[in-house]
């Protein structure tokens, strides 16, 4: 049994209590741990961070019955001058990270946290050089690589299925309401500029990982915000503008010649397999991809329709389509990443998810809005 | 009964004769012609012209048996100066489409003719202005404004179904086999540029009416193109090189701020409901058109879904939408806008598809092709 | 915490107990109470009313292990002296309500009833002017707005679905057995005129304020009460004949022009959606709405069906009708109302339900019993 | 082989020439006739009547390859004069009937026509009274009584399958579009009042014998016409103003007590099994006939459901019925009831449905519209 203390920054927020904290960290204590490479297990232990003794205290109540006792401070600097605690997770907020990491880069621990890892390019490179130099192990989370659906995904691509792959269509997004007879599913600072919203700059983050991950290097890029819905209403119960973008049409130019076009919205109604869709064509076979299943269409059973507008179609053209069977159990995707960053810190085992490519996720969501301002082109510099 | 002799140039190609000749003005006859304003009947009366005399006599003797005796000609020139043809009709290549047209023009008769009208905007510009000068009849098809699907979407446009439209995608394309072990269903000069291929150039000409007729003037256009299968099968059997856009990427900003993003693509395989599909989405109620029918999902039938990647959807998101019912019988969209093309020469019965809008469309698959090569957002001008 | 005393007389009745008690005060405390304006949590607190010590105590005792101790009380007049007790709410017999109501609006207290507020409408409207000279907070039960059914119609109504709404037919009822050989599932008094029964009277209460709230003032009614079956077995096995009526039809013109029918009665046997259904159509889509769905038919999914008693329909009437998703957890309709009140006794929250708007009910069902008694439609005076 | 020749006037007409003509006389000629009662063989013969000659030759022409030559006339009273017609039939416009039934009278034809059989009861009641004076045999069309679903609903009441009848509702209608955008279903004139339209006058005669021959006599009615749209656009495209009934709201009494509720509407969107609807509640028993089904629920089948909004209803309410089978075939209804006439007029076989029958429905039309004005309950007096 090998203890890894982790000190958890920002789980008060809803993601982190629920993805990072439970669903995560508490999941791996309850299922016993993860195996290490030498035959002993990894047990996690977290001890949250926060500002508010109050919010904390409530937190490990709530959990208290279902998981036990867990600690809690809100002192981080000397939380990080205790040497039991080997890794720093941080889940704050944007504005804020850059200073927790860096802080715990110059403690000397291994450094995990959510995307985006700062609020510019620039000061994303310079944490990830300083964890380098520090030589601290490091990562970022990348989750949507481990959705099931990603994953059968990626076991497409590995075994050759697609032959050469031509071209990616990733659709994202669905129908927030705008509050004024149905309440809305966002929250209002997600639709304006000035407090960090908008469409793009979150996503984009997101689609770096999983092209670089799934179909190659980016080369160039041409991005195109919206906001398609002017006026929401706010928490408070009044109408607010809009000054963020709700949907972000990007496309992307790879090295290897693929064509990639992701469009992002919340001012779309879902007629697709998933939230999320991922539709690979190439050579030999095509894919669409969602959360969890993943349909695919061999060349041997792709039809030749013949355009006919005069009588319905005989083709009908969701059939042919086959599901992939999930083979291997699919666990929580954040976990899954959890696991592996354990794993690296306790064992060494390799995870290439690091501040460095967090950096890059940071970038194309600032390349995607200069291209927007610029309606043109713009090569994707390679980070170094 | 009033007859209308029409010189239909360029039916021996497969479109010319199936879509205009058989079943338009062939079609027409059979049902006992068109009901004009005044009681009269209106009878089209067809002359085929060609250069090769060997394949009308096939043609028409194929054609007999069904249809009657059909009279060509090979003499385009000597059949303009008979007073008794009124309607110069051209389905020839695009190349030769000018000089026909003119030439009808020059003879005072109506003209009607396929798409793109000319091979650049300057030319096709032109030629509106000399049928405007002339005082003629003029008219260029555009059928895609009367497949059922787009009817359908036009009723909902009409009546106000979307309230505020935010978005449109359209998706075109399907699977074109390459011809290395399954034939292909392309000639291969659609995959030559030298020999006036490319899907941007064919594709754009039908963007333009269908945008302009259905959902606001075009502001400005972003275009790539793009060689997915870099090689195929020619009806020689023989390998050759495509050196045409066998996908283009456009993204269209309208002045009432609706952006409109259509994929055309030979390289696709389709999971969608038809091979062609526009996605309208409104404040109020979206839409999905294909070519026959039409699903609607409307704010009240909007799901609120929770991202939980952890879990199968309990939604299934092709739920929800409803198909229109088709309310009136459906007629070939050819024609019926032959039918409109006829009540407009005989009856001045208004006929907004002139050649100024073909060339319109001659301009908007140019500004594509330019917008490529410039990687950068073009402005649409106003022809004049 | 802010505690609110509510005296609750007449809860040891089937309706007060389980609506009213269990599941909306005492689940009220469950939930921890309801969220006031100023952050602080509303706490109601029971004081059960009534003239029988025992049914109380052995009430109390049912609920013990569930809810813990309930505070009772047989002396409803000193109970009033208390200024701890704030509210005071009455579900006993509607001929005993204007006793209790006036001696708690003399105290000054709020006070929430159910209704018929009064037998008469002169009666009811006395009891409104009483309590606003008083200057008291005052409400009456009007649950059916917060049936989740109503409230997916109200949004339809609140978005404009309807274009304008022309028409509603409202069918309410069930078939209520006579005892002969099932037991019946009403009680027998509400078969007999003389102890206060009928349907009319029950049901136009709600009719009222259904109306009102969803679709326009009512200006005038006609009605006819029927007595279908006219013998029935009573509690104590024998037949009793049947002195008032079970089935009233109601037919309401309304200011704006809409029409409106309901049916209500116990004599018929259920083939739609629910007991109780609204249809709704108008010149954009219509709907119905049963208890909990509702669905919908919009314009553009309107069939356009040829009478042809030859063949079977080619079209199924219940396709083409989509039912609205459940996009907001729906709580029961009494407690939501529960919830109102609370906030309008110590928050001011508006609260339109009030006393004067229970006349309104009283009044339609007493114009009901006139018109069918003379035979003729009568206007509805506004109540001043 | 007995021939019947009949006068058929006024089948130039959509209704004439469909169920009258073709659906009815020449079936009955293509199917060998009708049986008689002494082995011989009706065999009726048509000849047309009209005032356009054009029009008439334009339908015989039409017929003529399936049907044969059919005789025709435009001079009614030299083929009144010719004593081998024995029948006169009439569908011309009602306006125009009662001239033609008077001499057809006059000439000592047995009479059968459409109904209305006049525009107001006092003519209606004299063409009775002519024709019993007159001794001529006569029927009105009471097409209804035939329709596959009322016929099983018959065999219902026959066989006591209802107990005691307590109460009818009646739904008649269906979304007739005002032409805006979807062409209109029906003629403009049926919309002003000026043209004889309105759907009161046309369907009140039919629920007079529908009522009459299921249900009882009819005591008493309240009527309510409404114009719930009340602009659409006409034949010549142009809108128009209607200002005759698009709904018709009654309810009847009956002698028996039974309580008939029948709504007749052209803005109402169908949510039930049929374009017309009849549901019968008795005491035993309840059942809801459509044009050509009908679905039962026996006492013994009907369910006690619980009002619990909290829960979706355990009881899905369209279950627990069950449809009737089809155990004899079933023709169409206007050819049944011809073929009851000509055996009426050869063999002497009763035939009820007489202009005394026919009158009835007229009265009840023309009190439905003195209801209306009047705002009461009118008392149906008996015709004599």
């Amino acid at each position: 049994m090998r203890e890894v203390h982790i000190l958890m920054n920002g789980v008060t927020g809803r993601m982190g209590k629920n993805q990072h904290l439970i669903r995560s960290i508490l999941a791996i204590r309850a299922q016993g741990g993860v195996a290490g490479k030498n035959g002993e297990t990894i047990m996690p232990v977290p001890i949250l961070v926060g500002r508010s003794a109050a919010k904390l205290q409530q937190l490990v109540d709530s959990l208290k019955a279902e998981h036990g006792e867990i600690a809690f401070t809100t002192d981080l600097t000397k939380a990080l001058k205790d040497p039991k605690n080997e890794i720093y997770f941080d889940a704050t907020l944007t504005q804020s990270r850059t200073d927790g990491v860096t802080e715990a880069i110059g403690a000397g621990k291994a450094v995990y946290c959510e995307k985006p890892t700062a609020t510019n390019t620039a000061v994303a490179l310079e944490l990830a050089k300083k964890a380098k130099a520090a030589g601290v192990k490091n990562g970022v989370v990348q989750d949507k690589l481990w959705l099931p659906g990603l994953k059968k995904l990626k076991y497409l691509i590995d075994t050759g299925f697609f032959g050469q792959i031509l071209s990616v269509r990733g659709e994202f997004g669905y129908w927030v309401f705008d509050g004024k007879y149905q309440p809305t599913q966002r929250p209002s600072w997600n639709y304006r500029k000035e407090d960090g919203g908008g469409v793009m700059i979150d996503m984009f983050c997101h689609w770096r990982y999983v092209i670089d991950n799934l179909f190659g290097d980016i080369k160039s890029l041409s991005a195109l915000g919206a906001i398609h819905v002017p006026e929401r209403i706010g928490e408070d119960g009044k109408p607010y503008a809009c000054t963020a973008d709700d949907a972000a049409y990007g496309t992307f130019e790879l090295e290897n010649g693929v064509i990639c076009q992701f469009n992002s919205s919340w001012a779309v109604r879902v007629r697709r397999d998933d939230l999320l869709t991922l539709q690979v064509d190439g050579t030999l076979g095509s894919a669409v991809a969602g959360l969890r299943d993943c349909v695919v269409q061999h060349d041997s059973q792709t039809p030749k329709p013949i355009w006919n507008p005069d009588i319905d179609s005989p083709i009908d053209f969701f059939d042919g389509w086959t599901k992939m069977p999930t083979r291997d159990a699919m666990d929580n995707a954040f976990k899954v990443q959890w696991e592996l960053f354990l794993r690296h810190v306790v064992d060494n085992e390799p995870f290439p998810w690091d501040l460095f490519e967090g950096a890059k996720g940071v970038q194309l969501a600032e390349l995607g809005l200069e291209s927007w301002k610029q309606r043109r082109w713009l090569e994707v510099p390679k980070l170094k």
